[in-house]
Formats: structure tokens, C-alpha cells, sequence
């Protein structure tokens, strides 16, 4: 077997070969190389179809970046994943409340799970932020409720809750929203990778 | 909408969707916590199509575990899930090289990827333990190298690599050799969190 070795080509190979399974869509640069990437992380191709981009995104996305916003994420899976080193050269953290004491009393006297609690305990810090939740639905749920309370007005939600209880509805009431521009991904599928592919894409290409 | 906030009604009400999901499959029970766990976390029903279990994976993954084994992973996102204070309970450490700079200076003078060059440094500590590959298919090669040539021999690998550049192929060399028990999932498809849902459903199993 030709095993291939070297990193560097490895990737080039490995983006060559998503390349080609893109034939035929229209996405706009930034957004091709979240494509790119959410395929990369699930080795799967057909995983693109349920992909949505509100039409100021990539625009919000970036340009929160750059103005050193935060990204504050539902768990710690999603926050080891992302590149802190880049978001910490344009001024930003990545940040998770989940395992903080704090989320968990709050979460048992919610009766909330501790991700939805994070969130609710992050409140207004989500002004102008970038809103990552890769796991819990019900963080999502939560993160539409304190936007539509008027508590918080997050940059960018990138919204990929997975699982079989609510996943599928959060995602459809993010994208049914206008008030906040996402990224998602429609369906009971979703994952910290994939939510960490799309925030990683986005600091890849901030300022290239 | 009916959203439940109770993480205990989600968790209950979410396995049994996917227990329905799983009419007319035969695994035995640890197998069948793993499949489920799988499905969870990736929020695909169809994903079980593609596990594949070695005939002693659960005894040799259960009995490493109690004889307080590490866990080797291939990639930090990985470590980073799995349930630590489980496994030290248990006497083990998860362990992961893919950041130390050892491995970085390794990785470029030996041509690999950083993640190979880990598991080659592992050598002979990996003997007896559990070996979790969910990024790296250049991982899962080397381990196998490194049984082939004597050097180690885990009680158990994990490997779920993903991607399309060698990883379906390091997962069919690995469910084609006998010397190792190994619980994999066939094709493009894998990544970090299905090999995390693998081990922890193992931990979780464990003494239970």
C-alpha cells in the first residue's frame, strides 16, 4: 500500500479530493473553505446539503474576529478544538463555563442542563461575540431565548447541536430566525468538530 | 414547542430513540452501549452500519481497564474527552504526545505526521494498554507497524481515523489482522468524539 506519510501532503491530497466533491454548489470563498473543512472533520461528503450560511455570516463572523470578539462555546470539547493561539493574536479568548461550579449548582437549581445554564450565566458578555455550540441543544434554546428577551445580541451563532431530542428543532428555529446570522447544520447530526471546523475556518481565513 | 430542559429526561428519552433505531442487530450488551453512544454522539442511526467489533475487543478493552491500563490517544481533542476521573479510578492516565515538542521535532525529522511520530515515541508503553486513534490514519499505521515489527502489543485499538486521504484504508489493515482486538468503523467517516463515545462507553461499562 502507498501510504502517504507527510503531513503537508497529506492535506493537500485530502482538500484536493473534498475539491471535487463540491462540484455544481456555489459557495462564496469563506464559505467554501467551512465547506471544506466540515467534510475534512467528518470524512463525509454528503454532509455539505445540510450546511446553512445566513447571508451575513461570513461578514459578521470575520469582521468580530477581527475586532477581537470572544468565542464562547457550550463545551470544553468544542473550546480545546479551537485555535486559541490565533484568536488570541486578534485579541479574542475562547471561553466555557461548563465545568465551572458556579454552572453546575445553577444547573441543578434551573433544572436546566449545566451547557444551557453557561450560557445563561454568560448573558450579556455574548454582545457581539461568537456564539459556538457544537453539543447541547438546549443551549441553543437558551442562547435564542436570552437574543429574544433582548439580553444579549451575539455576533455569530454557530449553532451544530447533535442528537435526537431538540437538536433538529434548535437548529431549525436558529435558522428561522433573522435577527442573529448563523452557521448550521440542519438535522439531528452536528458535533463539536464540526462546529470547531467551522470557527477554525473562519480564523484561518480572517485576514488572509 | 415542547422543549425538555432536564438533562436526565433528555439523556432517557434520546437512548430510547436510538434503541429503537437498533431492531435487528445482535451485539452483546458492553457492544451494544458502544453502538448507542456512537449514534448519540454523531446523530447518525446509519453509522452503525460501518462498526465493526473484534470477536475479544469488550473482554480485552474491560479487562485492560480493570488491570488499570492508559489510554494513548492520537490527538488532544480526544484526551480531552475522555472520562479521566473514570479511568484514574481505575489506576489509568490518559495520555496524548501530539503537542510536546519531542514529537513536533520528530514528526520533521522523520517525515510524518506529528501524531505518527507520537505513537512511534509510545513504542513499547503502548504494551497492555488501550490505543484511541480517532484523527490520524498516519496513527493507526504506525501502531500497526510498530505490533508488526514486535515493538508493542495494546490490549486494545480503538481506531475510528477519518478522512479521505489513507484513513479507510488503515481501518481495513486494521480489522485484517487478528494480533490485536480492535473496535472500528469502516470508511471516510470518524473523528475524535466517536472514538471518545467508544472509550467511555467502555469506562462507563466497567464493574457496572
Amino acid at each position: 500500500m502507498n501510504i502517504i506519510w507527510n503531513p503537508r501532503e497529506i492535506e493537500n491530497r485530502s482538500m484536493e479530493i473534498i475539491e471535487s466533491y463540491l462540484d455544481g454548489y456555489e459557495f462564496g470563498p469563506v464559505e467554501k473553505q467551512i465547506v471544506k473543512r466540515v467534510i475534512h472533520t467528518t470524512g463525509d461528503p454528503d454532509i455539505v446539503k445540510y450546511l446553512r450560511f445566513h447571508p451575513r455570516a461570513i461578514e459578521a463572523g470575520l469582521s468580530a474576529l477581527e475586532g477581537g470578539a470572544h468565542v464562547f462555546t457550550d463545551v470544553n470539547m468544542l473550546k480545546s478544538g479551537i485555535n486559541a493561539a490565533r484568536l488570541e493574536s486578534c485579541g479574542g479568548q475562547v471561553l466555557c463555563l461548563i465545568s465551572e461550579p458556579a454552572t453546575i449548582a445553577n444547573s441543578k437549581a434551573w433544572e436546566i442542563t449545566r451547557a444551557a445554564a453557561a450560557m445563561r450565566q454568560f448573558g450579556p458578555r455574548l454582545n457581539g461575540a461568537i456564539v459556538a455550540i457544537g453539543n447541547a441543544p438546549t443551549a441553543l434554546f437558551e442562547v435564542l431565548d436570552l437574543v429574544e428577551q433582548g439580553i444579549c445580541r451575539p455576533a455569530l451563532v454557530v449553532g451544530t447541536p447533535v442528537g435526537f431530542v431538540g437538536a433538529a428543532e434548535s437548529k431549525e428555529m436558529l435558522v428561522g430566525q433573522d435577527l442573529i446570522p448563523y452557521i448550521s447544520l440542519l438535522g439531528t447530526r452536528g458535533g463539536s468538530p464540526i462546529a470547531v471546523s467551522i470557527v477554525n475556518a473562519l480564523l484561518y481565513s480572517e485576514g488572509a
